[in-house]
């Protein structure tokens, strides 16, 4: 089912990512209704239509389902009976067995490894024992990870040396985990990538990104990682969403390692929906990821992917924001602010993007075409 | 008086260009207040609030300025008596003096007049018994317009060999007319140009523009102009917006004229807003004329406007717009759909850029700076 200008999009979720993919939907002469349940929620701001429920109010999703044409989501955590209930009455896309692999880390390193990708080493952990053993098998340092409901480095604890099992076990809290190996990398990369309702496949240049206290704080592209490993980054998007038969776009983390002499990608976790570290495509991609979602998921052809430069994407976190009036004085930069009201510490707030020249400070070889 | 992110900018008018202004404002993280009579405004599914009122209900009227925090407009025919209205209770940029002037075509032309610029003979037409007599003063061809609510080429009728002036002025209704003489022009260009609250002044470079049935149909940027040319418009500009202390986007519109080897500038008309023509720039410059309307009256620092290539922007009028999914199927051209339910002959749908690497085929010499 492909849609035509004048339908409505419906977006599970409210935050900023919503709010990007309202707006590029309105842009294509799209209409959106956004549900979620807290009210301030930054995508209502600019969507056509509004629900406030809870993603377990059947009344609200059947008269939600009703007023739309097609079903999105901007996080991984709609719970699963909210996405097959309304993926019984409208197309849901992103499919709701990609959501459903990707809610639970244990899943969804199954799955990686199945299709023939590289994960970090990892063992289920149900209780304080199993902890033992997995940290017996995969050594120190290790990651213990709620299988679920993890974001921005919440629900993990490092296994260091010394480290007490049974209080780490017990400070994550009563719920599935995962021992995780730990990865020795060069570099953090991400693809974000698109798949078509037709099986197209569009990915944008890799992106490099740094974490500061496990939450993105700056993104770089083009990736300083060697021709090939750019290309099998993108062959490798491209074997996770076709077997997902996954209609949007995607996102895949990665570890750059090195070995033997060269780079190899390890994944570290796969998104479905669109992605913090793409958030560059809005200023400097002809298509941004945001508008590449919408084309894929109305059933129409992707957009290009072309970069228009070399790019740097930094987050404004917390009272990074506070810097706005300084960066909109600076011409270097585009200003993005989500239109949140309370300011946390740790609170995405706002990004910016800078655009030099393609070549100008080029730090890898270039990229391969879109 | 400057805002903050999380501000409300109140826009009159629910069309395509507050559509696009409240985009732009809500990436800077700025709320939006809607208010317009229509219901099915396209700017009211991507404003944070919305009134549907007449522009004469003062009780929505000081409901409205109580909610926002500077008021704007996206058409130049706002009732006086409404801006006026709020602005004893707002501060509304552009201000009611500029808006008061291009309301008229009288007055307009007056002002141009008596800051230097040229613009086509006019003498204004209270009866048929005067039309007779500007007519033998400007000669044949002629145009005779109402001098309030023309756009698009309504409310104009052309003075020809022949023409029945007693029918010709009947036929326009019984308000004030203006006449004015016929200027031979080369090309039709605008400037769009951005004042900001301390005097700051920025320009986008020239826009080359084509008519179809007095309805624009193509713009194309460089202007194929000469280099003195693109200068005089962008000094007359900033003559305009200086003399009216004139805060906002403003657009002059042109004719480039023949004169002794060289190119004249004679001004054809302006508007207190931003400008059809100046669409291209969401794509095609390094700000949008819409972020650089809301970085205006937001009392924020202008943004570069630099401009990313050779630029054709086409009007997508009436039925063009059926044209969508072969639109998004061409890489090379960026689709913007207005969300408009119903489309009329004449109606403007949405617009498509297409943008080509700088210096490919570029059609004048190299625009100056910004």
């Amino acid at each position: 089912m492909t849609l035509s200008p004048g339908a409505t999009i419906g977006i599970l979720g409210a935050g900023q990512l919503g709010r990007m993919l309202a707006m590029a939907a309105a842009r294509l002469g799209l209409k959106t209704h956004v549900l979620a349940p807290e009210s301030d929620g930054p995508a209502f701001d600019v969507a056509g239509s509004r629900t406030i429920a809870a993603y377990s109010d059947e009344a609200a999703l059947a008269r939600f389902a009703e007023s739309v044409d097609v079903v999105t989501y901007e996080f991984e955590n709609v719970p699963l009976a909210c996405a097959e209930f309304l993926s019984e009455r409208r197309p849901l896309r992103p499919n709701a067995r990609a959501l459903a692999l990707m809610q639970d880390r244990l899943p969804e390193k199954n799955f990686l490894r199945d299709i023939g990708l590289e994960t970090a080493p990892y063992m289920p952990v149900e209780d304080a024992g199993a902890l033992a053993r997995a940290v017996a098998a995969l050594g120190r340092p290790a990651i213990l990870k709620t299988r679920r409901f993890g974001y921005d480095g919440k629900g993990q604890a490092q296994v260091r040396d010394g480290s007490n099992l049974g209080a780490l076990y017990r400070a994550l809290g009563d719920e599935p985990k995962i021992l995780e190996g730990f990865v020795r990398f060069e570099r953090e990369v991400s693809a974000i990538a698109a798949r078509g309702l037709t099986g197209e496949f569009a990915a944008f240049d890799l992106c490099e990104n740094e974490h500061e206290r496990h939450i993105l704080a700056r993104t770089q592209v083009p990736a300083a990682v060697a021709r090939a490993t750019e290309l099998e980054a993108r062959a490798l998007a491209r074997q996770v969403v076709d077997a997902l038969d996954y209609v949007g776009v995607l996102a895949v983390e990665m570890f750059v390692v090195k070995s033997q002499g060269g780079e190899r990608l390890v994944v570290n976790e796969i998104a479905p929906r669109v992605h913090n570290s793409g958030h560059w495509t809005i200023d400097g991609a002809e298509t941004s990821q945001f508008e590449q979602h919408i084309r894929a998921i109305a059933g129409w052809p992707l957009g290009p992917t072309t970069r228009r430069g070399t790019i740097e994407m930094r987050n404004l976190i917390g009272q990074e924001a506070n810097r706005w009036r300084e960066i909109l004085a600076d011409p270097t930069l585009h200003l993005h602010l989500y239109g949140k009201i309370e300011n946390r510490p740790g609170r995405k707030m706002g990004h910016t993007t800078r655009i030099l020249p393609a070549g100008e400070n080029e730090r890898a070889s270039p990229a391969p075409d879109a």
